[in-house]
């Protein structure tokens, strides 16, 4: 069993930000797995997404069920395999699962008053400057390969513009080049369900003792319906009363407006309850906001072919067949665009039936893809 | 230009529900449009969805910007041509606009109290019923259509069921045979979003003298992402700053986590706003509800076969490409079933790029589909 251990990392530098302000001082957690080989070529950077942390395999000691992540992925033996390579998981700023956040004091404050609302806007540009200054320290100049899925396939895209001559490979899973209108729109609606919460007091809910719960709640149920697939949703839950699995009146409508009648009600309230107990609601903003921002092309006219020339990295791209919010056309024009740019591209379009959500999952046509990619890169770097 | 009058029938005998309750007594609101023939064979019954009433047609007098919902398919000329059908236009019971809902008197409390949550629950096998009692008391014994988009489509099904020998046709567009759980997942989230506002007050705000708009204006959101397909999205918002459009600092991001961003922001927070003004938070529930409910294959062990043998209507049926809420597929489950039961169907599939809002639409191959439709039906009754 791979045992992780959380470590942090302390910056007394400021770091400028994409927005112009910057933070004065700030902590980033960090975990990582296997060992650095001599010439340290072997070290993978591995990035998250929304809701996850440095804690991307295995367990802490003696919490047997506390897997990380992406822990079906990363591991001895594993398709990112930590008996070859050093994989590094860095917490973001502005989240809340240790690195420097809105419930972290904020230093120009000499109340001691937390951040709260006015921890400033972080970008997948910023967060890929904090991680390349956390590398330094490692004495890690070059990284094998840089992975992500989702928001953490932009900062791997990120790397490799913003530092083309530090890593070896980008691996691209479940991601796009920015987010469409109908992404931001779902990012929009689960804000300001959030923000309208009357126990968000403008972001300072901390001072208060309260926490916005029920705009979290609906926030995540939001996140969750278009994570899976609709395919997904019938198979685990299709029609089914909750009646029919709890036992009560088996298989009759209550007829309630307000009352749990359909199982996936019950499923997604759960799932809603779960998250609003330990996430922050302004890292949700925070978090929903990067990706908002996140749009290479943009300082390029729009052309992702142009925004992409400066990237030395080879690529492999990965989509999921029955994933509407981060479709495989999105990572096809990723694809397009490093063509255009003459770069290596793998790209592997699976065939899950799970949604966004399938980039998580054990799936084995994904997996032995994954492996396989990465048995070259070790090849490639002697790990 | 067709003016509409609006009318209301009182009913004093209850009406039995689904669920086993009843209403004692209620109203029902509703327009016509045209005139009946001589034998009483023209007449047409719009049914309504989520958001809508029986003002389907025409203008109010001096208010020439009351269009009715389905103005652009029912008038003189139009595809349901009232210069030779007699339209009606129904108010669904639980509806807020004018037929008894939630917001009206209870009529088993002494006090004068409104209905609020204690209103019934109803379905669409309720609304049916009741919409066959007004047409009773206005001499309609048989109907040249039933004609209905989306949850009105239901209704139409419903007509061709529960009443099989009082209908000739029904013309069923952008349904579904029942919701999929991504569908009631969508609802629920809105459900909650109303219920957990602070000022629902249980369903009982009316006495608070306060409205739960902050529920309302999420539902109304998420309502909307959902009508809309993603391509129609990209075309009218796109990744579009509010900026470039009101001028200030122009296509520039302001990097803010509250303030709106983005076009599609604005353009749903608007949306959100103007429904919360004037829709009830209770007929919010109970029409979500009626959609959730629906489902005609239920009573006989999931096939919808079944459920259709007793239909003797002929049908249309229509649907849209990029309706991913009552997407193709469902209406081909309900052609299937129609032709395993050797009945007459038309069905269309129009390729527009509106998602679901296209049934509301003036697409000029739908409204060909429905004109030709209606023309055959004329010469059948000989309207």
């Amino acid at each position: 069993m791979l045992i992780a251990t959380p470590q942090s990392m302390h910056f007394a530098e400021p770091l400028a930000l994409t927005s112009g302000a910057s933070i004065r001082a700030y902590d980033l957690s960090y975990e990582t797995y296997g060992s650095l080989n001599a010439d340290r070529s072997n070290a993978v950077l591995v990035c998250h997404a929304l809701n996850a942390s440095h804690h991307v395999a295995g367990v802490y000691a003696g919490q047997p069920k506390s897997e990380g992540w992406w822990h079906s992925m990363i591991g001895p033996g594993k398709p990112l395999d930590t008996d070859r390579f050093f994989v590094i998981g860095i917490n973001n700023l502005g989240s809340c699962f240790g690195s420097t956040g809105p419930m972290h004091a904020n230093p120009d404050r000499v109340d001691g008053q937390v951040y709260g609302a006015s921890f400033p806007v972080v970008t997948v540009e910023d967060w890929v400057n904090a991680q390349a200054l956390l590398l330094d320290r490692l004495g890690i100049q070059t990284l094998a390969a840089v992975m992500g899925g989702s928001l953490g396939g932009m900062q791997a895209l990120g790397w490799a513009l913003q530092y083309p001559m530090r890593l070896r490979h980008a691996v691209v899973v479940a991601s796009a080049p920015n987010l469409t209108a109908e992404n931001i729109a779902f990012n929009e609606v689960a804000r300001r369900a959030i923000v309208t919460d009357p126990d968000f007091h403008g972001g300072d809910f901390y001072q208060h003792g309260v926490l916005p719960k029920r705009g979290l709640r609906i926030a995540r149920m939001i996140g969750h319906i278009t994570y899976l697939s609709d395919d997904v949703m019938n198979e685990k839950f299709g029609r089914q009363l909750r009646s029919a699995v709890s036992g009560a009146n088996e298989g009759s409508y209550r007829y309630s407006t307000q009352e749990v009648e359909f199982q996936i009600e019950s499923y997604l309230r759960y799932q809603g309850d779960k998250f609003a107990d330990y996430f922050d609601a302004n890292t949700y903003l925070l978090i929903t906001r990067a990706l908002d921002y996140f749009d290479p092309a943009r300082a390029h006219g729009g052309s992702l072919t142009q925004a992409l020339a400066g990237a030395q990295a080879k690529f492999l791209l990965v989509s999921f067949a029955t994933d509407w919010r981060f479709a495989p056309a999105r990572s096809r024009e990723i694809v397009k665009a490093l063509l255009d740019n003459q770069r290596e591209v793998s790209y592997a379009e699976i065939d899950a039936p799970h949604g966004h959500d399938a980039f998580l999952l054990d799936d084995a046509r994904y997996h032995a893809v994954v492996r396989a990619y990465f048995n070259n890169v070790a090849q490639e770097v002697g790990a």
